[in-house]
């Protein structure tokens, strides 16, 4: 499964960075999943292979502009360009609402049917390859984390049980490998009383906007890969008048607490520079993280599309 | 006085074109107007010279999205990169009720004043250097074009008459050449009556979406550029399923029968690729214009300044 940043930027938009959105990308076939959509989400997926007629369902953290505003023409386009599949939309309350005042004033209409799920109400749902399950965040208006754990995981059946029991081999053992249960001669056989699953499945937990990486640690159990906001270094966010984010450390060290094996950092200040001669620059968010954290950590950039293999290793395979 | 294009593709952004924005942009100073604000345009805005605290007033042509979607960002980074100014949006009715809606459900804050004012209501009002009008358009939704005439034009004295009438040099010389009338022992001296212009005040007119160039005939009168649409030429203007846009034939003819001297084709459909080359090129639109046309002919990029000198003459000066 990959993950791709389509937008790392907090608040505003830079030259370098988009205002956030985040793609989810099956291990196979093209179903893909949004998390968030700032402004112009629509012109960066013009950039990559992700098309709107495979995109399965967005997922919104929470309604600042900065993660929203791009939703209504990412909507629209997907109409201009011929989607007719419906589409649904987990959401915090008020997305429903604007996207619909959206629709009657500016006279929008989507030749497809649009399902939304309010996050206040969404525990847990399957979606395509996932079982898609949210996490309430701390933030200055209702935010939240999606965590994207897989449902199908390779399997091997336990071929000497099904000998022992006298199961004859053919279409009976392709059900039970499959995760079907099968009734075998007035019994049912439970497939998961005979996979051996050959990794565990995999799980990402992309978040919104949190000044208390805390709240996550039941969420974070058995999870490969955090994708946690950074939008300041310790030093700034103190200087910072607004409230609700966090600084490199704050989460470094939660996902080192948490044994986290990968973290994957986002949502930077708009005053970190990538060159690392400015005053205030990217480099200074990677000392800090990587005083605290010693897994492997990660600093998106805009178009970097990660790779989580099925043994849980994160590896950057494309960047702009 | 220049006027740049931050997009000029209909409908959907494509790689190379954004959807509709055009800066008018005085002559000295910094100050600009920003007619139509699409997904993204605060995103062009960054790659120009154009800045969101020099902006004086915005002009919406009609509400639908590749046209409006761009005005919560534009306005909410405006005020993150803190601007104090009051704003004046000139819209038709829906685009002040859907930024409200807009404020309301995702919570956005503007440290500024903004004042709105309805296009349907909108006659003449002066903007720094220019008078700027309205004329309401044929679309499938109220749709219109803003006129931006010079208010100050560079004049010389009527020395001659000046002397004539035994008025001495001086203090009210210079208040007369700047356009302000004087009283001079119990008379009322009219400033127009004692300057010649140098050049005939110039004039942009700039319309949004629109299937009959005839109705701005009037306008036109005296007006140094017509900004039109051409979304398509005329063989894809009779197959595309959707009415209420112009083709290229359509709008370089009126220009012609006006004796327009410059006329600039923008909103153009995604079809129409800058490589010859393709199935659907520019090229059918530049020729499908030019045989009927017989000014300067421009077709925008994005990015595209045009300056127009005080002796009427437009000129590209900037491309991307």
């Amino acid at each position: 499964m990959d993950i791709s940043f389509l937008g790392t930027s907090s608040g505003t938009p830079t030259k370098a960075r988009n205002v956030t959105a985040i793609a989810i990308i099956e291990s196979q076939g093209s179903d893909w999943y949004l998390i968030d959509c700032g402004e112009g989400t629509q012109h960066q997926l013009l950039h990559t292979r992700l098309s709107l007629n495979s995109l399965k369902a967005i997922f919104i953290t929470h309604i600042h502009g900065d993660h929203c505003y791009g939703l209504p023409g990412v909507l629209a386009s997907a109409g201009m360009n011929g989607r007719t599949k419906p589409l649904t939309i987990v959401a915090p309350k008020g997305i429903k609402e604007w996207f619909e005042a959206t629709q009657v004033h500016t006279q929008l209409y989507l030749p497809y049917e649009l399902t939304f799920v309010e996050t206040e109400q969404f525990t847990e749902q399957a979606f395509g390859q996932f079982a898609v399950a949210s996490t309430k965040l701390s933030h200055r208006v209702p935010s939240y984390a999606y965590s994207f754990t897989e449902v199908k995981v390779d399997a091997s059946l336990n071929i000497e049980k099904l000998n022992a029991l006298g199961i004859p081999q053919g279409p009976i053992w392709g059900k039970l490998k499959s995760g079907q249960d099968v009734e075998h001669e007035g019994q049912i056989l439970r497939s998961a009383e005979f996979i051996r699953y050959l990794n565990k499945p995999r799980k990402v937990v992309v978040c919104g906007d949190n000044d208390t990486p805390e709240i996550l640690r039941a969420e974070c159990e058995g999870c490969d890969v955090l994708v946690h906001e950074s939008t300041y270094t310790e030093a700034l966010a103190s200087k910072a008048k607004e409230a609700g984010h966090s600084y490199a450390k704050l989460v470094a060290s939660f996902a080192q607490s948490c044994e986290l094996p990968n973290l994957v950092l986002t949502h930077f200040s708009p005053r970190y520079q990538l060159d690392s001669e400015a005053e205030t620059s990217m480099n200074e968010i990677q000392t800090e993280a990587q005083a605290e954290y010693s897994g492997n950590l990660f600093l998106a950039s805009d178009f970097d599309t990660y790779r989580l293999s099925k043994l849980g290793e994160l590896s950057l395979v494309l960047e702009k």
